[in-house]
C-alpha cells in the first residue's frame, strides 16, 4: 500500500529523532486549557482540576493487530487513537489528551509516517483531543504504535466494571460483528489479489463492514446521550474483544451472572448477509467478533422505559445472581454457557 | 540469558492476556492516595489535586535499546522504569504512577516475563510509584516495553527547558560517561563469549561502569536537594542522549548559547581508565555517551556559593548570549562548537 504510491521519499535518518517529532507534531493544535505544556519537554504538563484523571494505554503491532497490505496508514493512525479513546468513554469520561509513541523500521519513508500522523491528527481534531507527547524510535521489524489516552470525569460520574446488580438491564450501543466481518472481507480480497493483481474487487456490498474495520468511531456520544436520558450506568466497558469476553469481565468484577438473548443482539443487515456468505454463524460473530468499539453497560431495571425504543441502544439481556452463571438464551429458548473466545481465538479456527 | 536458566517453563498462551496481566500485577502495592483505581478497568483513575500533572512516555525495543544477551530481564524492567521516572524528575516533579505495556514473541516463557516484572516492581517499590495499567500483547519479533510515567508538581515548582538566562551557571548531577563505557565493556565481553564460551571475565575493574549501564538510578533526590539549598533551577533536562544533545535542547528552547569547560566535566576514575583502555577520548564520551540519567540544569549566578563544593553537583559552564553559540572550552583553552551526536551516532563510528 505504501510501496507503490509515492516516489519522493525522505529517509527518516535525514531528519533525526527530534527533527521527526517536530515535523510530525508542529501542525497539531492544543485545545484544552488543561494542557499546560504538550510536546517539547521531558514530560507534558496538565493542569489540575476538581475532576479525576483517567489514564489508559494500548499497543498496536504490525502483523499482530494490523496488516498494512489492506490497512491504509491514515486509517491506522485514526484507529489507533479510537482504540484508546474508547477506553476513556467506557469510564463515562471525556478524553482530553494523548501521547503517541511509534517505532518504525527503515522500510518506512517519512511520507508513510506523515500519513499515519495525518490520521492521528484527524482523530485529535474530530474528538477534540490534544497530542501532548510521545517517543519516536526505530524498530528492527515493522511498525508499532503505543498510545496513552488521558481523560477527565467528575468523581460521581465515573462508571467502573464492578457495579452491575442483579435485575439490571444489559445494554449495548450500535451494532455488533461488523468490524470482524470487515476483516474477513479484506483478508479474502488480499488472497484474491495475491492470485490476480489485476482483479478489481467490488466491495459495495461490504461498505459498512469495511468502514467498521478500517475506520471505527469511538462512542464519544454515549456519555451525553445517557446524561440527557438521566441514566447513570451501574457498570460499563467497551467492546474491543467481543461481547462475550466483555460481559464476562463485567460479571466477574461485579460478582453477578447474566442472561443474554440471541434474538436481541443488534446486527446490521450487511452482517447477516455476509455471515451467510462466509458460512459463519452471525450470533457467534456478534459474541466473539471484537473490534466493534461499542459500549456495553448495565442500568437499573427502573430505567427500562428510558432505554426502550432508543435507536442508539439495544437491551440485550439482564443481570442475574452469580450462581446462575453467564448464559446465552438462544432463539430456540435453550440456555448455553457463554465462552470468552475473543476475536483472536475465532481467528485461529 | 533466559534460554538456559529455567527448565520449568509456562507458555504465555496457557495464561491468556487477562490471566497474564493479573498474574504479573497482583503483587504490586498501591501507595498513593491519588491512585483511585489501578489495573483492572478500561482506564486507571487518578484523583485530582491542586497540583499539575506530568506525563511522559518512552519506548524500549529489543535490538535497538537493549540486548538480552547481557541485559538480565530484571535489570531491564528496572531500567525501563528509571528511563521514564528520570523525565518526571527532570521537570522537578514527583513520580507517582506508571503504566507498563509489553509485547513479547513466543520465544519468551512466563518465567522471563516474571523476571521483567520483578525488576519493574523493585523500581516501583524503591521509587514509590504505583503501577496503574498497561497492555500485554504478542509481538512478531522480540520484546518491547512502552512505559508512561505520571507525576505531580506544584505549578510554581515545575522547571521547563526554556528558562535558561544569560550568565546562569550550568550544573550537572553525578558523573558522566560511565553508562556508555559500561555498554562497551559488555559488548566486548559478548564478543569474547562468542569466541570462547568458557572464558570467565573479570569485570571488577568495570563494576561502576556496568552498574551504570545495567542498573541506572533516576535522580529522585535532586528535587529535594535543590529545595534544601533554596535553589530553583531556571531550566532542567535529564541526560539520556548525552550532555551535548541535552545542553543544546536547553539552549535552543531558551534561545541562549553556552560555554562548557572540558576540565569541569565530572568523570569517575573508572571512566578515565576505561577510556584509555578503549582508546577513546573521555571528554567525547562524557559529551556524547548518553544513558547517564543524571540531571542537567541551570541556576542563577547568584546561587554560585550554594552550589559550589556540593558533592552532588558540578558546575560545568555558564549560559551565554545566543549569538555566541554553544561551545566547549578545551583544557588547551580552545573553543570548539558542541555537536549533538547522541550515543546512537557515537555507536556507528
Amino acid at each position: 500500500m505504501i510501496e507503490d504510491k509515492n516516489q519522493d521519499r525522505t529517509s527518516l535518518a535525514e531528519l533525526g529523532e527530534f527533527g521527526l517529532i517536530h515535523h510530525l507534531t508542529e501542525h497539531f493544535n492544543i485545545n484544552h486549557s488543561s494542557t499546560v505544556k504538550a510536546v517539547g519537554d521531558d514530560a507534558a504538563v496538565l493542569d489540575a482540576s476538581e475532576k479525576q484523571t483517567l489514564i489508559t494505554t494500548d499497543l498496536l503491532i504490525e502483523g499482530v493487530h494490523f496488516d498494512l497490505s489492506y490497512m491504509p496508514l491514515k486509517h491506522l493512525g485514526y484507529k489507533a487513537v479510537m482504540v484508546n479513546l474508547s477506553d476513556v468513554y467506557a469510564m463515562n469520561g471525556t478524553a482530553e489528551q494523548i501521547t503517541v509513541s511509534i517505532a518504525v523500521s527503515n522500510r518506512f519513508p517519512l511520507e508513510a509516517i506523515e500519513e499515519l500522523y495525518a490520521g492521528i491528527q484527524l482523530a485529535c481534531q474530530t474528538y477534540n483531543v490534544d497530542l501532548i507527547g510521545g517517543d519516536t524510535t526505530s524498530s528492527t521489524k515493522g511498525m508499532l504504535i503505543s498510545i496513552t489516552a488521558i481523560g477527565k470525569a467528575n468523581k460521581e460520574d465515573i462508571v467502573y466494571r464492578n457495579g452491575a446488580k442483579e435485575t439490571d438491564l444489559i445494554v449495548v450501543s450500535g451494532d455488533l460483528g461488523a468490524a470482524y466481518l470487515g476483516l474477513q472481507v479484506l483478508e479474502r480480497e488480499k488472497q484474491v489479489f495475491q492470485v490476480d493483481a489485476n482483479n478489481q474487487p467490488d466491495l459495495d456490498a461490504y461498505s459498512y463492514l469495511i468502514e467498521r474495520q478500517l475506520k471505527p468511531e469511538a462512542r464519544k456520544d454515549v456519555s451525553g446521550l445517557l446524561k440527557e436520558m438521566e441514566i447513570k450506568p451501574t457498570s460499563m466497558i467497551d467492546i474491543s474483544d467481543g461481547l462475550s469476553s466483555e460481559i464476562m469481565h463485567i460479571c466477574s468484577q461485579s460478582k453477578v451472572g447474566c442472561k443474554i438473548y440471541e434474538d436481541k443482539l443488534p446486527l446490521d443487515p450487511q452482517v447477516i448477509s455476509a455471515s451467510e456468505e462466509f458460512n459463519m454463524d452471525s450470533t457467534m460473530i456478534a459474541l466473539s467478533g471484537g473490534e466493534d468499539y461499542e459500549l456495553l453497560f448495565t442500568v437499573p431495571i427502573a430505567d427500562f422505559d428510558k432505554v426502550k425504543g432508543n435507536p442508539n441502544f439495544s437491551i440485550i439481556g439482564h443481570v442475574t445472581d452469580e450462581s446462575q452463571g453467564m448464559n446465552l438464551v438462544t432463539r430456540a429458548n435453550q440456555e448455553i454457557e457463554l465462552k470468552a473466545q475473543g476475536w483472536n481465538a475465532l481467528k485461529e479456527e
